[in-house]
């Protein structure tokens, strides 16, 4: 299969993902002895986690784009592991919901941040396997060929970034917010310029 | 119409019917006496449905390259059979909504999980139809020829993709369980690389 | 601006339109002296409107494209008129849902049903100037020359396309099931090969 | 990366966005003493919130088009700059949602209305930073060659659709009625010939 079609169909899925997390914005409801400035300010924790999942899915996508602009063509398996990588993405809207609403409940919101930070994981696993797959159990499907310390290079990045979702994870037991900040901090990472070493080497 | 944008447009319903299954995926209401982490165990079923359903969507949006991969242009019989198509694909999200929310209570949960196993059966014959329409119907329409005995095998293993959920919706009145579990064993079994001969089919 | 990338746009509002049309199809909450299999035979009207809007929209997307491949650039005018009709469609969901609420309500059924057929009958009217405004104001921009008689034909057909929602808004006093069954009648002539001509027509 | 994948994940978010709004549309529950007719006019301020909030989004994505056909490729800082305006038009359903949920209540339908025109305005310089660093900072690649002057032109012209936003959410504690109506007088003037300049330009 032609990767076009690979990345419409994905690029569908995690816009469609990125855009559905704006549903957990709810509309607050106002009680008798409160203001809707009061409530919109109480809820500064579900504007935060939107906006680290909507820039975490938009760099996931970037990142995904430049995995499969190294690609020619994707068979079963690449197709299969990109499925599950969009299994996991879909599931972020479901796991930032579940996070802000029991981040400041009294109970279980430890386990609710370790699920936020979970899903990022699998997500990240997923990733650099689907990646580690097409550099090195795939290598004749790729565009130009990479030396072994190029793609040991670029696998090394995909790794390293697992590392971060897993202490943030481990972390939950201690506080939420600690998971939901490291969260924040690997989506602010990618973000500046200073990560930008990824998505600009697609272009040299 | 060239196949290009019928693609567009189905990736597009596909892509958003698989993302639209997260809304299934509620946050748990705890009660008293219960913790978040016994309700979200409790809730297993529903994980795995989305985990089947979005699978299967995806093993669906694989195989609808393949077939349209093999044609140059579509005329309007495709088209209406094609909408067909995605007019069940577009339930799915119902059907696993439906199917997860009876499946543990004590009534409906064998008519539910027929209603589930049934849209699958439904979208397997409206697929399998389009597919033969395709090949025996607008032979003319083909990138390349394809003889009798290449176009019957085809067929034959998109009508054979159609027992499996004839027999889990028939199996729905002896237990919903087992209808889950074909349904998962299907997507398992399109999954792994041992039905890969039908997109590898597309590549050759 | 080149249709391609109107073209996209459109293609994803309206396969997001129809497949959010899968939210109104909800999962019934049995009451003690019901069954499910009752409660699910009881709202065939949903599953009806669902089939009807949907392939409606199937539809408006074959000849959206038809109207477009004959278009070569798209200017302000086009963009905001192709708006307008999108501006409708989006709004089928929600029609479908208003009618299906109060199809079998003791009040209100006769404004419901008037507002679907009324949804269906804007949108005709937005297609219909669209169409006629690129072929009779902008003819300039046509990928190929079409004769007066030519461009006449092409827009009686859509204006003629107004005329039978026009009768099912204006029934919908009468009965609100004669409105839904005249909704369904068009998406039926336009699905049957009977009607091909229109979508044909784009190929030759 | 090239521009064209950015596009299509960019319109894949602007028409979710766009097709979500409906989401706000909801049936109205009619009590005892009401008539559908009735509770349907009371709420023409959520269809007139739709209309703006749709059309306003088409004329992000026209605008969106321009911006990003002057482009040859785009690098790390304009994906970013990128997607933090889509991160604000995700947003949108969210404030057209709070705005017209509050605002024939007796309290906070000041600060819901200046939420809904900030939401905008928040969008509106966004969009102007991320098309002043792409003309200003990332002169190199653009497709074409375009003078000092030309791009001042460009910008200013981006400038000062902020300043009518500012003065719409300025306005919200006077009156929420007066923030809506210059939103939707902003759209209107973009979706009339006479603010045509901006996409023809393009097309020379």
């Amino acid at each position: 299969m032609s990767t076009s079609r690979l990345e419409s169909f994905s690029d569908g899925v995690l816009a469609v993902a990125a855009t559905l997390l704006v549903l957990n914005v709810t509309v607050p409801i106002v009680g008798r002895h409160e203001t809707l400035a009061h409530a919109l300010g109480n809820r500064w924790h579900i504007y935060l986690a939107y906006a680290v999942s909507f820039i975490t899915i938009g760099i996931i996508w970037i990142n995904h784009h430049v995995v499969f602009s190294r690609l020619r063509i994707a068979d079963h398996a690449i197709l299969m592991l990109n499925l599950l990588l969009l299994l996991w993405v879909a599931l972020i809207p479901f796991a930032t919901s579940l996070m802000t609403e029991y981040l400041r409940k009294g109970h279980g919101q430890h386990l609710a941040a370790a699920v936020y930070a979970g899903m990022f994981l699998l997500m990240s696993i997923s990733f650099a396997t689907l990646n580690w797959f097409i550099l090195f159990r795939r290598t004749g499907l790729l565009r130009a060929k990479l030396s072994f310390d190029e793609r040991r290079r670029i696998i090394m990045r995909f790794v390293s970034g697992i590392v971060p979702y897993a202490v943030a994870a481990g972390l939950a037991p201690v506080s939420p917010y600690i998971t939901l900040a490291i969260c924040g901090a690997i989506a602010a990472f990618y973000a500046l310029p200073i990560a930008a070493g990824l998505p600009r080497g697609s272009e040299g």
